[in-house]
């Protein structure tokens, strides 16, 4: 049995909270159980340098977690003066997902940062947050075509996330802290609404892992964000 | 008529939801109105260097804004490197107005450190962050009266916190955003349980202001506190 | 009997010593007692990038101490890497109160920074500061005035400041260290030509205070600025 | 044709020069094609703080990139105060890859820092360092072994990495700087001597990739690390 | 003619007021003409890491400069986040040059830091700095050798410095800011009470010099050294 | 007998590898002995803020040192978040070094960086960066007067360096890291193709130095730098 109780396959509840601050252009709290990420996105007139006079538009994303959204306090990283590893590839991650669904050419001159900020942490909070973004960008981009500022949905396909591992030797869904601390190899998935790739992410923890063992994690991960998907959709219905 | 079309002695709602997050020691969620801070206090058996061996304890705060709690996108201090001067001027205040209502030696060699994040803002961070803060920090001293770890209460007063301001030289309470932009004067007031004074910073932002001004921003604050007090009481009863 | 051994409402003596370094448009060396300033006002014809295109100018502060002005050796802070929050929080105080001051209109598209440089510490390095800066800006103003560079004083009123506090129950004025650190309560009060506020910063070190409390040192201060504006006016007449 | 005229499943020519610097206690010049790095290994006779007194060691890596290693000079990370998102992305994964083939109990209270600089880049440079980094651990532990040190060998298997991408839709194994400005997905691998994985990252930069695509090219892979696992070992032989 | 009007071999008028500040263990303000250094000697009862339990002493030094103490306002170094490279180039010079002249284990394990402090600039700070921190230096030893902390003088040389530079082909002495940058050679020369050389520092701004030149004003600053060193002994005697 | 075996007047083994990697407008390994820096000039086509529209280029220098190329690991700069005062001192004097030998306005509104990498430390690295970096330069120059691109050769004299040092009294040439630490003078000549001086910097490690022990130093760094001079043809030539 593995620590959450739940079954191998079984994600935990997944609640998508649109509207839930007031003044980004998108904000959605995302839960997976006990992990909770604000994610907002916001909408700025210009591009960075480097896309200046070139036609097309920019998605990038940030990633913080409050310091008390562990079970230990963590030290706050503006007080630090600086972002970790951690949080900086995790932020990379994030932009680079959602960059891959998006057509940058038909969202014109604008950039949009996706914020997601850890309220409460219980494991998975990548892929969470991966996932809320999307959702949040998804409002953006249709208040755009509400206004008329767009004509064309520069977004190409759905994106959801989510994370597998190896837990004594057996596949698991949605690990939660305890999981992910304790699991062999742990993997994060980023899939499209078409089941194809956008980012794998797989690291031997205890020890290396086989082929085999790799098939079965992306079948698991493969059905998990089916999942995912059709709750960011009856989100967006609502 | 003040912008919020509120009376000039009239607070926002005010609403404190506690257990917000769950690995805290004290967690609360304070509103005025649209402004939503997360207080949260964290424990820590020891104490600061420079406090090492002396026998007393430490309240300390910090305090941040996610990057979209304001209407528009604020850069992320963790990104920048640094926390600006009114992010350190802010916390300096926090956790000097509840240093001024606890018996650091009663509180033994531990640390408290209450972190107060804006998940929204819209005027009165600061104050609504002390307001929150004492919550937050009543509950985790609650906690180690409970757990036996304190025999006395180390907290001697109430704390709370409101802003006033001169609008179009009449004297308003609990200024939202709009108020506070186009205030002639803005002034923010910590006071304990009796009333009496912890802190008080007063700005002339537009032209400066004389005693009797003065005078009757002070009478309009204490009246807010004594109606915000109350609500963090019934708070605490839930 | 107070540890400087002066009256409750006595004042250490002050003294401007103008011109103290060639290069500055304004420069003054002011002396509260063993407190010593350096305050400069240096003169930049443009503005910050803000405040670019609306025809008007920026009055701002930098506030610093030489690391053994102090009693102990103080860590240089272009050594740490960065101010600390007292500094900022001291170098914002004292753009604001002179902002309070100045018509930024009739400036013109200038900035003017006033560097407040502490040489040596005793207590009341910020009120001191204010009072010294704003002899600084009146001379780098008046010598715009008489090279024609400015047809209209954009100076509306005279600016000084000072400490009050309460030692053993006693309101005292104008601290020196040794009050400093053992006073119940710290106040700054920064006050204009005509008497009126234009910040008031009181901090309950040891405990609360009354509103009465409070009134006694408002009288104590507001006597005290009279007297320091007198000296501020002979300074500028010499 | 692949861009750099090779066959699909060819990897570019692969040398290590042992002892290429004398200071350190691996030093090894890994060169994949004109992508060459220069890989040491530091032993300190002790643990960083979160491992004091664990009875453990501990095996880190730091990665640089000379300012003209790359077509265009980047600027200094030194020099601009800070290491970039992508540095630490890599010295994280090179560290984690080779903890992965190691007891760290074995290995005593001891630290292993693996400094991989890139002297020229051309494409692949994070794999070409992981797979030099290995031969310079290597190195460094025989030293112990031969020294009496170390008894046993913590080494528990060989740790080689190679990339992978689709080119126009075709597998290509080991991508110079060409082929990875325009592949459409991007994959790194890490395996150990048993032909398991250590750690896969993949990314689509043009468009997503199926199940069938990943499958291809973790084929491909595998085969191109088996042939540098045997230069590998050829190279310690000698 | 030089541009100050001085003959080439001719001093500025050089003073040393003792006790300038008073909380330092020693503290000299140094002029070189309108070069003016306020230099302070720090006592700490430790050592830095690298020397602790090695029973000497160390002398070390900080360099830094009010941003008005030039022609036009230079960035302050706290603000900016970073000191300098000819900050710490200068401050590593007065060290150095400092701790070339005493004893560090007749001292004790105590450090002294000597901040040398730049009020006015006017040309040749570097040298002014030493010249006075040596004479604050002095001061703060004979402090500890009258209570009886040190029974043996560790100074075991006088030390001051001078600058010497070639305009217009001729060698000139002790240059103002105008001088030196319009100087086709810069020198800073520092020497012991015996005429010996603690450092010597020569840069070709403008043409690289002969042999001939280097020993014309090798000549020239020796002489001016003589009659510094003259002046700190009478400032001292005082 | 100087640690090394050489005589006193003797230079180590003097190599210099052009083209030692391709990127680089210049590209030159350069080894005295065992000390071996890698120098590369990069061309841009603009100059810095300060030179804009002045209608001349600019020469800058780098300088950095690989963690593992001393004898014990150095922490890397990159990754303490600043460079080193020892390593900005050696990069000011590299740039300065150059420029004196270049004709800025010849040169155009160009940039040319010279990065100076240290592969392996055994002593001299600054002198053998500057002498490796003339060579660089003089590559990258010479691509540009083949190109067409500039007409007449800036470069207006060769430029090379050497240490020299006092070894137990007995001066000697080209001090290796075991000479360097235990000289009692340590001194690094920059001279041109003339014999003339560009740059002298000693410093009195042990004991100051006489006149006469500085003419010494003079005289055998003088003949080194010939033979070094005669080196640096000699690679141009091949």
């Amino acid at each position: 049995m593995r620590p959450s109780q739940r079954r191998p396959d079984e994600l935990r509840p997944i609640r998508f909270t649109r509207g839930f601050t007031r003044h980004a252009e998108g904000s959605v709290l995302v839960e997976f159980g006990d992990t909770r990420v604000l994610c907002t996105a916001s909408l700025e007139p210009c591009v960075p340098p480097f896309l200046k006079g070139k036609g097309q538009g920019w998605i990038t994303a940030e990633y913080g977690m409050l310091p008390r959204a562990t079970h230990e306090r963590t030290p706050r990283e503006a007080a630090r003066g600086k972002q970790g590893g951690r949080t900086l590839e995790i932020q990379r991650l994030i932009g680079r997902a959602l960059r891959a669904a998006v057509d940058l050419s038909a969202l014109g001159e604008r950039t949009l940062t996706l914020d997601c900020d850890v309220l409460q942490a219980d494991g998975g909070t990548r892929t969470a947050a991966i996932t809320g973004a999307w959702v949040a960008l998804r409002e953006a981009i249709d208040r755009l075509l509400a206004n008329g500022e767009l004509d064309t949905d520069p977004i190409q396909s759905q994106v959801a996330a989510v994370s597998v591992g190896l837990y004594r030797g057996v596949p698991i869904l949605d690990l939660n802290y305890a999981e992910d601390s304790s699991a062999e190899t742990d993997m994060n998935l980023v899939m499209d609404g078409e089941g194809r790739l956008i980012e794998i992410q797989g690291t031997a923890e205890g020890h290396p892992f086989t082929r085999a063992e790799l098939d079965s994690l992306l079948e698991l991960g493969a059905a998990g964000i089916r999942t995912i998907q059709a709750a960011q959709r009856a989100a967006l219905e609502d």
